[in-house]
């Protein structure tokens, strides 16, 4: 079975082909009402003509929106999907997901791929929209919101928490409930997303409570999963063995310190608390349960379908920066509230 | 800044509307090669008329195929997705993803954009493809594998783990390990998928262990989830006190009965030993980790993504049953290996 051609519109509603473009393209000269009608009803009873491109070529609104993610945890995308969907929805909105494994030549492929599939705005999530992108964004000419990313270029609004703000307010949590020999497990300090700031946020907590803060209490790995947290917690018990209590960069992370604590025979939280960031499914799994800092990822993936939805409407829209909250569990011992030392 | 239209094309290349249509459609008929060539390099300079569409009205090749997901686990997901790239990679085709949250219009919906958008093949993961589905399969006139999931539609190849096989010998595990009071947390019975033959796995190995199977030593849930995976040993716990051993029908619901172990003071593996299903990351996660049965999901995710390229080239192509095997991890006591009873 052939798919249907303009060729084939043009003779099953007995017009010419040129009077078949003149209407998909929408020239308004060439052609009446009616027969624009006619061709429109046999493109509809043919099936097998891509409504899609036909409605593409004729208004250039192709219902869809593209979402790019990174290799990130599968629990993370799966949380701002939810969302994004959601919202979507909510406008009339179908969405594609590509996974960039946060590669930038597949980023780049997937960017031109989405144009040509006239998507008319593009979600950028959990990445960094760098100069590398600026000609195809151009080119493109739709609008891009970035979801807990950054965006080196222009006028791109961004959905996000602030990182710097929500570390120094879990490490303060820590610090409050009697803690002051902390460490943390972090990501790598060139990632501008999710390592510098929260470093940033760990330091600053420690120097305005007047504690000591070393370079020497953060160990950092190169990415954020479950294997880096252990490793991490591993080399603080040798260097800073008197810690009481771990910051943690990702939720998966403060699994990994869990575990390497209960391989180590160190029970968490009577002797290590630990506190994670991101309040995944995860969070509720481990033994003790997570204190941790949530972002409500699908909240923000609702909210940044709604503003890119917004943004094709031709609104006025803005930045959003989302609040986070401390998601108190079993994971962090109250020394000072249980009045213990 | 407005997208190039076939009009467009025709002004900036000083020939016809009508002789693009011919060319875009290749009829053959009507244009010089030298004057495809002309507009085929005006259109690719013109740079705003999208590519795909002419070259899917071309050859009705678009480089993309589809994937359909459900609302399965993020890591499940994330793992399948992972496989599914690497090898559409290798066959030159870009991955566009839908999440159809388990929801029969939502997956017409998309089915219906992805015929649109005129990918070449569809990947159906992790659910059921009705006969609900059956017209629009059919006019899509693409290839379709499932995976993990079930078809009532003929032809179409399945990749997929021996469900029941593999519960019956993750079951055998526990019992070849000294254990004969076994119960199990379900999904739904109504589940083709996962539930009723990993139910029915789980019932032949006592059979023919000769061990006491009621219907009481199933707890089954509506999901496959954590707080499932709780509920459900809670459950088990009061009418089955005695149990000394939990096949659970996925690593999430293991995970669950870990923690509901944990909270009423229940020692996993020494009072009670569990076995997870799927082998995702969590299995590595919870305290003690879990033994399990590995889906390969990356690899999986891959052969589905091979079978479907292949059959896109039209080479002949059959279902594929994927070997699964027990992890050995620490949340199984082995009671007669240690001589103990």
């Amino acid at each position: 079975m052939k798919k249907s051609t303009i060729k084939d519109v043009a003779r099953e509603a007995n017009v010419s082909i040129a009077t078949v473009s003149r209407i998909l393209n929408n020239t308004g000269k060439g052609y009446s009402d009616k027969t624009k009608q006619h061709v429109m009803q046999t493109i509809e009873q043919m099936g097998y003509f891509p409504n899609a491109i036909a409605r593409s070529l004729i208004n250039n609104e192709s219902g869809t929106i593209g979402v790019l993610f990174p290799a990130v945890s599968g629990m993370v995308s799966a949380e701002m999907l939810h969302g994004i969907e959601a919202a979507a929805q909510v406008y009339g909105k179908s969405v594609f997901v590509c996974n960039t494994l946060s590669d930038p030549d597949k980023t780049k492929h997937y960017l031109q791929l989405l144009y040509e599939k006239q998507v008319e705005g593009v979600i950028f999530a959990s990445g960094r929209l760098t100069r590398n992108f600026q000609k195809i964004v151009k080119q493109m000419n739709v609008p891009f919101v970035t979801l807990s990313g950054i965006s080196d270029l222009k006028n791109i609004p961004e959905i996000k928490v602030d990182d710097l703000k929500a570390t120094y307010d879990a490490t303060n949590y820590l610090i409050k409930h009697g803690h002051t020999k902390l460490a943390m497990v972090s990501g790598p300090p060139h990632d501008l997303i999710a390592g510098t700031p929260r470093m940033e946020g760990f330091k600053q907590a420690l120097t305005d409570a007047n504690l000591p803060c070393k370079s020497s209490q953060i160990s950092w790995s190169s990415a954020f999963y479950f294997e880096d947290g252990k490793h991490a917690f591993r080399s603080i018990m040798k260097s800073h063995p008197e810690v009481t209590a771990i910051v943690a960069a990702s939720d998966e992370m403060a699994a990994g310190v869990i575990s390497e604590a209960n391989a180590q025979g160190i029970r968490v939280p009577e002797d290590v608390s630990v506190i994670g960031y991101d309040n995944t499914k995860l969070a509720t799994m481990t033994v003790p349960s997570l204190t941790t800092v949530s972002q409500e990822f699908d909240v923000m993936g609702y909210r940044a379908s709604e503003l890119l939805c917004q943004c094709i409407m031709g609104e006025d829209t803005d930045s959003i920066i989302m609040e986070h909250k401390i998601i108190e569990r079993e994971s962090v011992k109250k020394t000072k509230a249980r009045g213990v030392v």
